[in-house]
This record gives C-alpha cells, sequence and structure tokens, in this order.
C-alpha cells in the first residue's frame, strides 16, 4: 500500500548527523557526541548491577510508577539543591528516558501545533527535531560567546505569536561549546518573566567544566517556576543507561507524567537504580574529577592544534567545558563540499548546518568533538583539517 | 506563573488504574496487570547480565542506533517467524521502549490532528491515551468473545472521516480477556484493504496461551505491508527493563526511527542485550511453559471460583491466555460504588468504563486480574467480591 505519514512527520529529515555517522565507517569520529569509552566507571557498574540484581531484582524487573524510582528522585533532588543550589519551593522531579524524553514531553505537555519556541541558532539538533515533530514553529537567536543576544532575545519574543518557551543550553553549548554569562541568565529570566514565557533549561554538559568558574542555573534564581531544568546522566554515567530527569514545578511535573504514561509507561528501572547506586555510593566526586581531566586533556589538545594548524583562517572559542569545538571557516569554502571532502580524507565532522534553526541561515561553521577519538586520533585529524582547509584558502 | 498547557494534553486524564492503584493499599490487587513476581527468570538474568557487563560493557553504556540492538533485532525476527508466521518481504524491525511506544509512535507517524482511529471498545486505556495525547477522535467498535462486531467495524470505518488505523489486541484481549477468532482477523483484515487504512496489531499476551490453539496474527497473512504488529518482553521476561518491538514495512519502520530520534534518541541498551542472551541462550521454550503453568493455574482457580460465587448474577467469558478475566454485573449495580465498596472490602478491581472509548457509553463490567495475586488472595477476593454482588442483588 502507498504510505500516509503525518503532516508534521512528513516534513522532518532523519538526523545529518546519524547520515554522516552511517557513511563515515573507519574516519577519525570528530563527528560524534559520545562521552569517553574510558569514563565508564564500568567496574564499579558490574559489582553494583550484581548487588542490585541479587538483593532487589523483583524491584528491577517489575513494572514500577511514571515518576521514576523513588531513591534516584530524592538523591538527583538532594545533588541539585547542594551542587547547583536548585531548591524552589513547589518543585517536583520527574526520571525520563535520557534528557531527551524532557524536550518532547515539553513539546507535547506545553504546545498546540503551530506555536513558537524561542531557540538559540544553532542548537541541538535533537531538541530542534523533537520540537519540529510536534509543528512547532523554531525562531532562533544568534548564539554568541558568552549566550545568546539579548536584544535579538527580546525582538524575537515581540515579534512571535503563541510563544510557549525559551530553549537554552547555558553550559557548553551543543553545538558552539559556548557558555552563557552569569548577567545573561538573568536577563533571560527577566525577558521570559516580562513576556510571561517558560524556559526549558537544558544542562547535559554542567558536570563538565574544566576551566573558568561554575555559574548557577537559571532554575537555581526562578521564582516564579518557570523555568523547567534538564539533566541527563548520559555524559557523567553512560549514555546507554537512558536516564535523564527533570525538575519543574509539582503541576508541570504531574503533566509530564500523564505524557509519559502515553509514551513509555516509565523509564527502565535497572538503568536507574545503577544510576541511583552510583551517584550515592559511589565516590561520585572523585568520578566527576576524573571526566574532568580527561576532557581538559583532549579539548586543550585540540585547541593547542587549532592554534597550531587552523589559527589564520578559522574563528573558534575555547570552551570552559563540555565536548565540542565549533570552528567558523572563511565565507568562501563551501561547508557541504569541505566536510565531503574531510571525510575523504579519513575524518568525519559535523557542518554547522545540521544545528540549523531554519535551513535558508548561511552557516559556514563545523563542529568538532574531542571527547571519542582518541589523542593520537585528535593529532591526525587537526593536522589533516589544517591542510585541507590552507589549500582551499591558497 | 500560571501554566498553559496544551489541547491535547489539558483534556487527557491520568490513567484511572494508576490512581486506584495509589490509594489501594493494602488490598488484593486484582487491579493490576503485573506479570507473576514468580516468573522472573532471576538467576539466570543474574547470570547474564554479568556476562554482559564484563564482555562487553562499553556496548551496553555506549550510545546505540535507534532502531535498536542488532542481535535483539534478528532474534525478535526469528522468532517472529518461526514461531507466529511473520515474514513478509519488505518488513523491518525496530526496538521500542517497551510495547506502549509502539502505540505512541503509530499516532506520532501517521496521524494528523482530528484524525480517527477505529479501537476495539473496550480497550487498554494506555493506547487509548496514547491517541488521544495527539488528538485523536477515537470511535469504538463493540469487543465480543470472538473478536470486534464486523458489522460495526464496517460502519465505523464507512462512517468516519480521515480514519488512519484499526487498533486491535487479537489474543486475549485488555480488558475483556477475549481472542479474536481466525475468520474476523481476516474479515478485518479485508476491511482494512477495501478502505485503505492501516491496523495497529498490539500482541503482547499472545505467547501466554494456556488454553486452546495458537491463531496466526494478522501480519501472518499481511500481503500488502498493512500491518505493524507490536510485540512486548515485558509480559514474558519482565516489564521493568521496558523492551517491546515492531515489525512493519522497512518504509514505516524508518518513520518510526525519525519519531523516535525526537522521543529517547534509542532504548536502553543493556536491558536490550539482557533481552536478546534470555530469547537466544536461555531454554526460552521451557521458560515460556513455566509462565503458562502459573497462568493457567490463577486463571482456572479464579473461573472455578467465578462459577462457584458469581456464576448466578455476572456474565464472564473464560480466556485462554493471558493476565485478565472480565465481569459483567447486573445493571442495576452501580459500578463506581460496587468497586469501592470491594476496596472497602479490601479487595482493588479495575471499574470497567476505564477502558471506555468515549465517557458516555455505559459499562457495567469489572477487570479482574490473576497473574498479580498468589492464590490465597485469589480464594479471598473472590469470595469477597461473591458476597458482595450476592448483597447487591437481594
Amino acid at each position: 500500500m502507498e504510505y500516509k505519514f503525518s503532516d508534521n512527520i512528513n516534513s522532518l529529515k532523519p538526523s545529518a548527523i546519524r547520515e554522516i555517522l552511517k557513511t563515515s565507517g573507519n574516519a577519525i569520529p570528530l563527528s560524534a557526541g559520545n562521552p569517553a569509552t574510558e569514563a565508564f566507571p564500568e567496574d564499579y557498574i558490574i559489582e553494583i548491577t550484581a548487588d542490585i540484581l541479587k538483593n532487589n531484582a523483583v524491584t528491577a524487573l517489575q513494572y514500577s510508577i511514571t515518576e521514576g524510582y523513588q531513591p534516584l528522585k530524592d538523591e538527583i533532588t538532594y545533588l541539585a539543591k547542594n551542587r547547583y543550589g536548585i531548591d524552589n519551593e513547589g518543585d517536583g522531579i520527574i526520571i525520563t528516558s535520557g534528557a531527551q524524553q524532557v524536550m518532547n514531553l515539553s513539546a507535547k505537555a506545553f504546545c498546540n501545533s503551530g506555536d513558537t519556541v524561542i531557540c538559540e541558532s544553532p542548537s541541538f539538533i535533537g531538541s530542534l527535531n523533537s520540537f519540529r515533530s510536534y509543528g512547532l514553529k523554531l525562531r532562533g537567536v544568534p548564539m554568541k560567546p558568552d549566550g545568546m543576544d539579548i536584544d535579538e532575545l527580546e525582538k524575537a519574543l515581540k515579534e512571535s505569536e503563541n510563544v510557549r518557551f525559551i530553549y537554552t543550553i547555558p553550559n557548553f553549548q551543543n553545538p558552539t561549546g559556548y557558555t552563557t554569562s552569569l548577567e545573561k541568565r538573568h536577563k533571560i529570566y527577566e525577558l521570559a518573566q516580562k513576556y510571561d514565557v517558560l524556559i526549558i533549561e537544558d544542562d547535559p554538559y554542567g558536570e563538565l567544566r574544566f576551566a573558568g568558574e561554575f555559574i548557577p542555573p537559571i532554575k537555581s534564581f526562578d521564582t516564579d517556576g518557570r523555568v523547567v531544568y534538564s539533566g541527563s546522566m548520559s555524559k557523567i554515567i553512560s549514555p546507554g543507561l537512558r536516564v535523564g530527569f527533570a525538575i519543574a514545578n509539582e503541576e508541570i511535573i504531574q503533566k509530564f507524567a500523564v505524557c509519559k504514561q502515553c509514551d513509555d509507561v516509565h523509564t527502565a528501572v535497572l538503568p536507574q537504580m545503577i544510576a541511583y547506586e552510583l551517584i550515592s555510593k559511589y565516590d561520585f566526586e572523585n568520578h566527576i574529577q576524573s571526566l574532568k581531566k580527561i576532557y581538559k586533556r583532549r579539548a586543550t589538545l585540540m585547541t593547542d592544534l587549532a592554534d597550531k594548524y587552523l589559527k589564520d583562517y578559522v574563528e573558534y572559542h575555547k570552551p570552559d567545558g563540555g565536548l565540542f569545538l565549533w570552528c567558523t571557516l572563511p565565507d568562501h569554502i563551501d561547508i557541504k563540499d569541505f566536510v565531503k571532502k574531510a571525510l575523504d580524507n579519513g575524518v568525519a565532522v559535523v557542518p554547522g548546518f545540521a544545528f540549523a534553526v531554519s535551513e535558508d541561515e548561511p552557516c559556514h561553521s563545523i563542529r568538532l568533538n574531542y571527547s571519542t577519538p582518541s589523542e593520537e586520533q585528535i593529532k591526525t585529524a587537526m593536522k589533516v583539517l589544517g591542510d585541507l582547509i590552507r589549500k582551499e584558502c591558497k
């Protein structure tokens, strides 16, 4: 038979990153966003998983409640208070199937088809596509090294109809690696108040700060219950477990639970229990420190090599944490063609337009990831990219 | 701030079953749909999980592909061919976060807001709510002990606008326990062809047949690629793992993958690997036989006691498998009041109207589950229900 798909889904394209990953074969993967394999606390996971199943198999295997495994909820609530200063009266928490599900639940719970979401431009494609899958209009606000252009944000809020929320990744944003300053965090919150919209604060990378000072999340000064704070175990424990969470006003959490009931009933229990044991009983602080060490080393290596090979032709801003370096090439270089040439030379990178809010935006950037490749691979790849760019600029 | 939720979600009520479970405390749980705890292959899961993490931790912990863990996909494809006769050219498979996600993906991929889904009436509330969460209209077709009323199904197809699919649970339906006959399965397929609509065939209980003969799924004679077959590990291995799957034409599977990418990226990997090891290396057939033995024993106990205590006042049809017995009480009994009285007497049951397609349908039934309570609990509960009904009929 001939299939007719929904209007929302028909217009959605598969992730450009996925397509690149599919064809990149043995190329050096500067294209992924995977945590470093050696960062997984494997031995400890083996030990605690055996304990969980030995002592508590029925809990791990039986149906559970939609809001999540209570000890994990309590532990994350405690951490969010003590590490990030998130402690607002009336807030609750729900465990999700990765932070991606928070974006899905936000679109589903808050938005009617045709409503507008204001996003940083560029932004994480997974979130943008999740919003698109509900027929939402995306309005991009240019991203600067210290966060969104605030004048443009106000313009977007003023000009757009039915804005439901502002979507921001304040720490080490994907794809730019940029971090929103405290001043801008306050301004974003004030504008959200002025125009009475919500903020979805997506913070999967916040724990991975290896330079500069901690900046409090917007959620920490959310007196109105206006912010949905989204966190994830993916970058600090393991993405394969698919455990994320949202902290928001209890009224929102209850709506999220109704939506999640329709989507996947609850998040797999064993991964939730593993995450709980890791956070509460493992030396979590020490684990985070060792992660930061790995990422700092790789990021420094990559930016040093950028200084050596790319500096004369390429703009970039050294990240204070996270997984990505965003490089803007000279205007005359065709990015699609460049990415293909890089791949032909054994290096996979993601073209910046994959993260564009609207397709017709010009984009001369590429996203480089330093968490997945080894140090040797980073050395080889940066030289290849440097040679290619120099050739294009002759 | 004052929250505004989406139109679709605002009109959605939390599952009535969840609400009952929340207040039922220590009552005997004839209200749940949980597999029997002693049915979990705990020891084997402990063993294989240790092996997986010892030999293959990085695969279990790293990001994976949206379509699922390849060995599990291959194994389920093989089982579906050999056990159910599902082997259509051009079909593919996607692993989902429980079968609930198949309903979510079907609504998302196929339907625009306002489209119609044709459902058995009554039907599984989780699926109905998933469809409602996309703003879909539900048209119910009365359920008989051998499946949908076919004349009413044709009437529904003729009268409804923009019908996208027929939703059916052909084996031991939730909540009725009824099984659709082979003849009716063919008629449903012919009507789907005549009116050019899809069929979502939801089969979580198919392996739990303890009486009567195997009936081939509609998918097994799907020459048009018109059927999405949904299966689940929840009732045969463990619901806490949240592993389900859909088998459908590859074009549909690819759209499901695009949607799932937006929803939760991929299903947690460790649960997929556990499911794979269990199905492929454990004595799966023996495990299924032992499950059937447990459920047959409990079902027989419950229906024998129904014959003893309820027969004169209550209509029911003995199930050939699955988890549920559907009991229709005399018209004069107010079901809401009866369910409350049962709870006051220590027995939790679900009122039939929780499964109604439209709220104004009259419903005089209750759903009894025999997989969760122990045999002793079933004995006590059935006597309590019998006493209550007799009192109401005096």
